[in-house]
């Protein structure tokens, strides 16, 4: 039994700084990378992808919306067609700076509004897959389990990886509950940790309304942005650990 | 005998257009794509880089400064590893970009105030070589004939190409005038098309001050924004061609 | 009778030029300056600041969504806050332009995705409006006639200037037809000039459905991006003008 | 005898934060916005202006360069025209915010890069201080104290504060030891002390070959970036207020 953890790293920018990246990197098998739309800048690129390759860490893309002052969490009506241009030049971006450090990109994960976007609007999840398909279609694409980019990347023919959170409830349809309504957030770390060991386990949550539901986990989400995501981090992995689950990346 | 014939080319922006992309296609052997920091999006870069197969055109970077406002055309103080970092990334975005077109760039030149200033800072030269050779040391790196661009890319093992200009006067020891200085620009098509052909055959220029001078001439760059520019890099191929010299990209 | 004829002007951005501003000032009374976030820069503001002042034109801002390659129009998912201090930031950048040239500026109108969003979304028309009252309740707030940004404003206090559309058609409830839908550009001037005097003399409007339906017209929105544009615009004033229409701002 | 503390705030953007501006708040009498150039963004622009009226400090404009990757440190070669507009433009910015509060900007200081280049540019501070008097000659003009910034700004007929730095060394012609020679910081807290009470009290500052040269201290620029510069910055206010120096805004 094998799971992977992935997490946002390389979300600094210019004089800014944003998250504990190298302590996170001690607990994470998958590392998305921010490509300069939402956050990131070319210097923090170089320094992330040499910071995951000491710890050996793989490395994906963290495509987003070109929205630095949102952060990418802002919704933005985009076209199927510069979704794929956005997603086709933030890769390359990352691509090539991977390369210079000998280094080859392993994933992507749509960030923020975009990775929401593309789990519900078909379209828009069948242009992100594409342009990941057009650009390698060795990459794994990363998205919410059950939602519509992981269809659209089984439909493109790539290996896809289901993506689960520790740290939020789920509704009977298998969507997440949208953080403006009551209760979408898991705030007890050992109701986390039992969701968590449950879904990776049995393939199986207690959705809000305590129906229990199927969910495929092959990759879980943690934080690094602060002491307790840090912790909270580390006792998932220990958990699983003790569990006989494997860490890894999907590939 | 063969002359590379380059032209900038996806310079519009969002909602902005400028150039005449698909007519200066006609006459040119490389295209250089900008790569969204001074000029064009990541859609402009797409259907750049479709006209240009159309058209059987080889394509290159063609990396600014982050200034869209000054369309990259302003020094900037910037460090070396700013500009290994912003060249790396323009470079695999339009890569990535090429991959989507089954196409593969052949070439890198550095646009406006950075070309500029690589041709005379050799630290800044030495970072931008490095850059293009890390990420693909089968790349030509395109400079001003005689300057440390060049120097800095044959250091790195890279192809170059020296560039000259048609409308450009020289000074004794190689370099531009300086367009702030009066007879900088050739305004007289003859004389242009004459310091062309004696840059192309002779390798020989003759400077301001009257002395000839060796220039190695392996690119020459031409305009289409506008009528005037494009029915000028109509007349520089056309006579090229009767002169018997054939129109090519260098590799 | 009176009548305002408003137009998008100053949005050119750097090397880019878009529109033919000193054309269409002959034309219009009131000119929507953009601000610098979906297009225009400051040197391309000021430029645009005294050209309206010597042609007796008057100035308001033209304040858009954080979207320079989406040229302000693609829907964002912003807050009221977040439009709040948007509007004011580049009303006031605006305003600072306008002193320089010893101006004042008459009005605001939002642009693009912002205007639309500000037509049916309260929360985001009362920010609008609250912004505009906040930094000078003397501007006249532009809005699509019997929308929720004309009914902000009025709440706020405000002087709002209902518009009307020439070349698009109207639906039975008073609102625009979407442009996705059939029908909803009019291209035939003569039809064009018709629902322009129907709308300003009588105050009606036929929709699309045939009914008549009652619209507030205040100011026209004129456009001046090319030669044809440029022509119908100076058609409606010379309509307007034979049927003894007063042209001129609203205050 | 008077002297005015000033710190560079408002300095956070989107969801990074810089700064302890809360803290810093309870030591300074004037401080430095900045308008979304540099740094800083019109949300963040809103809660400092709200922030110093809460704490009656006195806000002012620093307007810097159009590199937020760069935190405006870098210097570009922008033209005298660009300067002003961008000036004025910044200026109105967060002169619109402040009147959402009931709040009148006091003073301008020009940031990083754009501070440096107008301490010896007499082309770019006449730009400078005549974008500053064109907006409201009422502005006190902030700069290095005997450079051409304060020239500039007097020739403008504009107030002017003369700024000294605590823990920066003088050369013998009064400007600042660059950082990138040795001895270009004071990081002996007790001898920044002494540099200060010299300045403020006799106008002496002893170079750093020994000489004692004559400055115009009148205001003193502080930190507030972690714990360290706030204990310092509270030092300073310290050591005054026992010197019977009275710590306000100049204006």
């Amino acid at each position: 039994m094998r799971i992977d953890l992935n997490s946002d790293l390389g979300e600094s920018f210019g004089a800014y700084t944003i998250g504990c990246d190298e302590e996170v990197l001690k607990y994470v098998s998958s590392a998305n990378v921010a490509c300069g739309f939402h956050a990131g800048d070319p210097k923090v690129m170089l320094k992330t992808v040499r910071l995951a390759k000491e710890r050996g860490v793989s490395i994906g893309a963290h495509p987003g919306l070109p929205d630095l002052v949102g952060f990418g969490r802002r919704k933005m009506a985009v076209t199927a067609e510069e979704a794929y241009t956005m997603v086709v030049y933030q890769l390359g971006a990352l691509m090539a700076m991977a390369r210079t450090q000998g280094m080859k990109l392993c994933h992507v994960k749509p960030h923020g509004a975009l990775y929401n976007m593309a789990a519900k609007d078909k379209a828009l999840a069948e242009a992100i897959a594409k342009a990941v398909h057009d650009v390698d279609k060795g990459l794994v694409l990363y998205g919410l389990a059950g939602s519509e980019i992981i269809r659209a990347g089984e439909k493109e023919g790539l290996l896809t990886a289901s993506e689960v959170f520790a740290d939020r409830t789920y509704q009977p349809d298998g969507s997440l509950t949208p953080r403006s309504q009551p209760g979408a957030m898991i705030t007890d770390e050992d109701k986390s940790l039992s969701q968590v060991l449950s879904m990776v386990k049995e393939g199986k949550v207690t959705a809000l309304d305590g129906s229990v539901i199927s969910v495929k986990a092959e990759t879980i989400c943690v934080h690094g942005d602060g002491p307790k995501a840090l912790a909270f981090t580390s006792r998932i992995r220990e958990t699983l650990e003790k569990e006989g689950i494997d860490i890894g990346p999907l590939k």
